[in-house]
């Protein structure tokens, strides 16, 4: 079995948007006619039954955001599961945002609960290196091929309090960076990129090309497109000169592409991850549109 | 309804030491006696139905780390419900240990379902202040009471990686000390201490009198006593001149503290945690032993 890092540079080849759709149910963001007198998390995983096989075609992978599930308690957590068992058994890659961070005991056990769920996770780096090191094993490709994007700089507004600061003249997310390029080191590369990943914020352009000098071999996933202001015309410099290095997140853009009471809505969906394939597909392969992919 | 930090002042003034007993479920080290046979949550949760009418004499709060529930999936995340709601019923203050820490939009979500079991949380710091903003409004006493703990130094060595780098010469956990005080500031105290908090580690004794000066109307929740090194006789100056604002947290100390065939395991369990207490109170009335409380 391929690790996560070798199967998406593979689709990316293949010819597949550098994508990935978030997940982020919301009650009131579901279409009327989905199951409405069911309970949310039943009503979450209707959707999806019936969204996920739309997008196949257009995008590598999903992230389903966890807090939208768990906050609906067990059973939203059990949709979560089933969400992210139905995308791998559609072929879609399951990037779980998490978001967890916890000292290296309690991390080896987050590690072995969402490592069996999805192909890759997001992670906190505050509390540093041996918060991490529980899911690197499970990275290597003969221990799992699993992935991680560690959070570098956030695409919130409030990523400027603590990532701004300066150590030395240089940002902490930098430092930050830094160091998952540390700990993408000491793990095997597939088509030039380890499974340590970094969180991106599309909505900081200025930054992407000095963070993708310090994540030379990261695989950098940039949500905070569409909604939260994020261009994707913005975010060339996060792309090799193959179209690889990077996926582009959109959740709202592509998930709530319709009216609520819309019969359409499937159907617009699709439209709306088409489009948006098609946009950043443009654009990760602006760098060498002629260069024959090694 | 009295607001969390009102609670947790009004029991230890009543005389309960400021512990924190955590609840870190681990099926190898659950005694082999309760319901050897069941699925993990089902363990899990005869476990602490045993378990948490003892300690209700002894510590005025409990703290469950989710981790060690939801490596069990949502059979895990329901157990965790579960062993939340019944320390709630039994009178017990609940710290959920989450670790949470997302955009705005994203942290509602999570406020919103973790508030909904616990009366405090733990929260990440890394993605900024409108990454904890939403949890501050549940937190006014006329909005439901609740507290949050932010992570500022954490117990773990590698709290070194990024905690330690110096901003202007002061370390990141200190600038981040300085952001919990300031958030704060915004919101009504009880007995000097505001709803946002800070998680310490106890295995930092030397760098408590600092962060205690930094965050002068925060508890301070200190984690790391017993197997990761920590001792409380070195936490005196975590605690104010009435032994109020801090929290000493112990999870296997406590609840591992037996043989796994022990058939005393209730006994013991009862025994250290009443010893820790002890402990404990001793520690945190040092400073003013003949002090009337105000």
């Amino acid at each position: 079995m391929q690790s996560f890092v070798a199967q998406l540079a593979q689709r990316i080849r293949g010819g597949m948007a550098p994508v990935v759709i978030g997940l982020d149910p919301r009650l009131d963001a579901l279409p009327q006619r989905v199951q409405p007198d069911a309970a949310p998390a039943a009503r979450i995983l209707a959707f999806y039954q019936a969204v996920l096989p739309r997008l196949v075609a257009h995008a590598p992978a999903v992230k389903p955001n966890i807090a939208f599930f768990e906050c609906f308690g067990a059973d939203g957590y059990r949709a979560y599961e089933q969400t992210c068992a139905l995308a791998r058994s559609l072929g879609l890659l399951v990037v779980g945002d998490i978001k967890r961070g916890d000292i290296g005991s309690t991390a080896a056990a987050y590690a072995q609960g969402h490592f069996a769920l999805a192909d890759a996770v997001t992670l906190h780096p505050y509390l540093g290196g041996d918060s991490v090191e529980p899911f690197l094993g499970p990275c290597r490709p003969d221990r799992g091929g699993k992935g991680v994007f560690v959070l570098v700089r956030t695409s919130n507004p409030g990523a400027r309090d603590f990532q701004d600061l300066r150590i030395d003249g240089e940002p902490l997310c930098e430092v930050v960076a830094r160091a998952v390029t540390r700990w993408n080191a000491a793990l095997p590369q597939s088509d030039g990129y380890g499974p340590v990943g970094a969180v991106v914020g599309a909505t900081w352009p200025q930054e992407l090309a000095r963070l993708r000098t310090l994540l030379p071999h990261s695989w950098l996933l940039l949500p905070g497109v569409g909604a939260q202001g994020g261009k994707v015309a913005d975010l060339a410099a996060a792309f090799d000169g193959h179209g690889l290095g990077a996926l582009v997140n959109q959740s709202r853009g592509v998930m709530q592409a319709f009216a609520p009471d819309a019969t359409d809505w499937l159907d617009r969906i699709e439209h709306a991850a088409q489009t948006f394939a098609a946009e950043c597909r443009a654009v990760a392969q602006a760098k060498s549109p002629s260069q024959p992919k090694p």
